[in-house]
Order: structure tokens, then sequence, then C-alpha cells
């Protein structure tokens, strides 16, 4: 449908960020995170390495959307979490999370984990993304003590809940219907946001 | 030192049981969960396959141990979590399990995260062992209602404790000293094993 393409690139337009994104997903298949290169992306793609800055700011960020479901917004999700205020705000997140991740019946979430395995830099570059762009929403809606504690107890309960119901499978949570998760992992995320936490003991 | 092999195998003796160990992390590694066999273990291991059989009585419990750190005894840690009753078990099971995998800083569950990624029935049978040799201990602490869920519950907040703390090493939890962090999370384990469940809405 293109006409011309100029020096045999093709123009931005509707499905380059798809394009891009299959890109990434092979580069960082075959390569790892720290080889994988924007450039090397680009090149996949036969698109002007400009326009994956354009789209993706840096590698973080390519990897964490490229290993997310293609439906999944995370700016929304968030917005949507938060707009509740604090009261129910945990079994709102487990619904939004779960649903995000059940489009593809978690077939995304387990590429995931298999990307990250053997990889610290991987994991962190998802979770950085996620942070900045759901935790941090969130956090603001928390007192500003110990926000990196909160956000690091909420995440391990959420990663956890994707583990035992996308990979593990663990019945009755892996095919619970997902409100009926909500309500019972939700409370988990209230008190770590909201409760007063213990103060830590004197250290060694 | 030993001075005669008969039929070239290795006789039942004290590393034995490590050398059998690291034939299966081999076999597993190459040949993924469902193609390994006991057999080839044995002949990997350069033993008799009665031999493996009588140190692991199926391949799930030998992949389980297998990506256990070495020094880990699940019913030893079943046994002092469960001793001291209700009050505290989550807290003395997060800094168990915490112990167990920091004794080489989370190496071996790195590994075993990237051994199970991208197969179900890899994770399903650390749990089934993990799941036979220490939550049924617990379990028979709790009402006997609701069991699997409340192991479920457990499993997923343990397993992204994990993740966090070992894969991801987000911080502060990440070098953040065990009884600190049983402290916080230990509230929501004691939570799952006995605290009256949300009913389920009725269903579709």
């Amino acid at each position: 449908m293109e006409p011309t393409r100029p020096r045999g690139r093709r123009p931005a337009g509707t499905d380059t960020r798809g394009a891009i994104l299959a890109a990434a997903r092979t580069e960082f298949a075959e390569r790892g995170f720290e080889a994988a290169s924007m450039r090397s992306v680009a090149r996949r793609a036969d698109v002007d390495p400009a326009l994956v800055r354009h789209y993706f700011p840096d590698r973080t960020e390519l990897f964490a959307v490229s290993v997310l479901p293609e439906t999944a917004n995370p700016v929304e999700v968030a917005e949507r979490v938060v707009a509740g205020g604090l009261p129910g705000l945990g079994e709102r997140l487990v619904t939004e999370v779960l649903t995000v991740w059940a489009d593809d019946d978690g077939e995304a979430f387990r590429a995931a984990v298999g990307l990250m395995a053997g990889g610290v830099e991987r994991p962190r570059a998802l979770v950085a993304y996620i942070g900045r762009t759901v935790f941090e929403r969130i956090g603001r809606l928390v007192a500003p003590d110990e926000v990196p504690l909160r956000v690091g107890l909420l995440a391990s309960q959420i990663a956890g809940l994707l583990m035992v119901r996308y990979v593990i499978r663990m019945e009755p949570i892996g095919s619970m219907p997902i409100p009926q998760v909500a309500a019972l992992v939700g409370p988990t995320l209230d008190r770590y946001l909201t409760a007063t936490l213990p103060s830590p003991r004197p250290g060694p």
C-alpha cells in the first residue's frame, strides 16, 4: 500500500510501532537485553533509528513494552486504578493487572518470564518502566514515607500472583474468576500501601 | 579412591546422591523436564537406575531437589516452621525460605526460574514437591477448609518475594536484613492461612 519507499525504509505510519515491537522481540530473544541495540532493532524493522527513539525513548522502555501484551496500556491502567482513591485500590489493581495479562491467557507473561530468566537487567528494565508508569502514580496517593519499600512489597505480591496464575497455574487460583482473586489479594496490597510498617530493628 | 568399579558403575556411597543431582541438572537443562528420563540421568551419573530411584522416587522429586540449593532440607524447614504453632508462623516461614535461598546469594533460585520458564510442568513439579514436604504440614495447622486456596495464596506471596529479592533485586527489599523482611511480609501469610476468606460471589 506504500507507493514509494525512499532509501528502502518504512515510513512512519499505523503499524510502524508494531513492526518495531516485533523486531525488538526478535532482537531481545536472540541477543539478550545487554547486547541488544536500538540501531539493530531499527535495521530489523527497516526504519530509521530516529523513528525507534520517537516511539521508545530508551532500550529499557522498548524492552518493557515489547514483553507486555499488545493491548496493554500501563498509563491507562494506572489512571483507572488511581481514579478511585485509596479505598479498594488493592482490589482494583489486582483486577487490572490480571486482566491485562489475561487477554492471551498469560502467554505474554510466560514469554516475559522466559526472557527475564538468567539476567538481572531485563526484569529491572520491566520493573523500572512499570514503576514509572504505574507505581509512581499510585505512590503519590500514599504517605510519601517509604514509597520504594511499599512499591517493592506491592511488586512482590503482584509478581507472585502472576506466577501462580499464569506460569504454575496452581488451582484454584489458576482459573478463579478475576474479581474473586482481587477480593482475596486486594487487602494485602492495601496493607502494603497504607499500613504503619514495622520499624526496622537496629542492624548489626 | 574407588578400587574397583564392576560393570563400570559407581557404587552407592557418600557423593552418589550429589553425582545424581549434578547429572539431573545437566539432563533437565539440556532436554527439558518433559523429555528428561530417570534412565538417562542414571547413565550420565554412571550409576544403576535403581539407585536413582532409591534416592528420588520419581522425576518430579528429582527435578525439585535438583533446583533447590544443595544445603536446603525442606522437611526440616517445615518442621521448624510448624513447631512454633500458628502465632508468628508467617514470619518464621519467610525467614526460613529466604535463608534457604540466600546461601548462594540467590543463584540457585535464578537458575530455577530459568529452568522453569517456558514450561508449565517444571514449575508444577517443584510446587508439588514443596507442597508435599512443606505446605501440607503447615496446612494441618489451619482449618481444613480451603487448604488448596490458602496454600496458593501463600505460594503467590512467597514466589513473588523471592523474585523481588533474588531475581529483580529491587531495593530496599533486595538487601534488607531477613528478619526485617519477615516482619513486613509475615502478617500477609498469617492472614492467608487463618483469616476468614471472602466468600466467592455467585459465578456467571
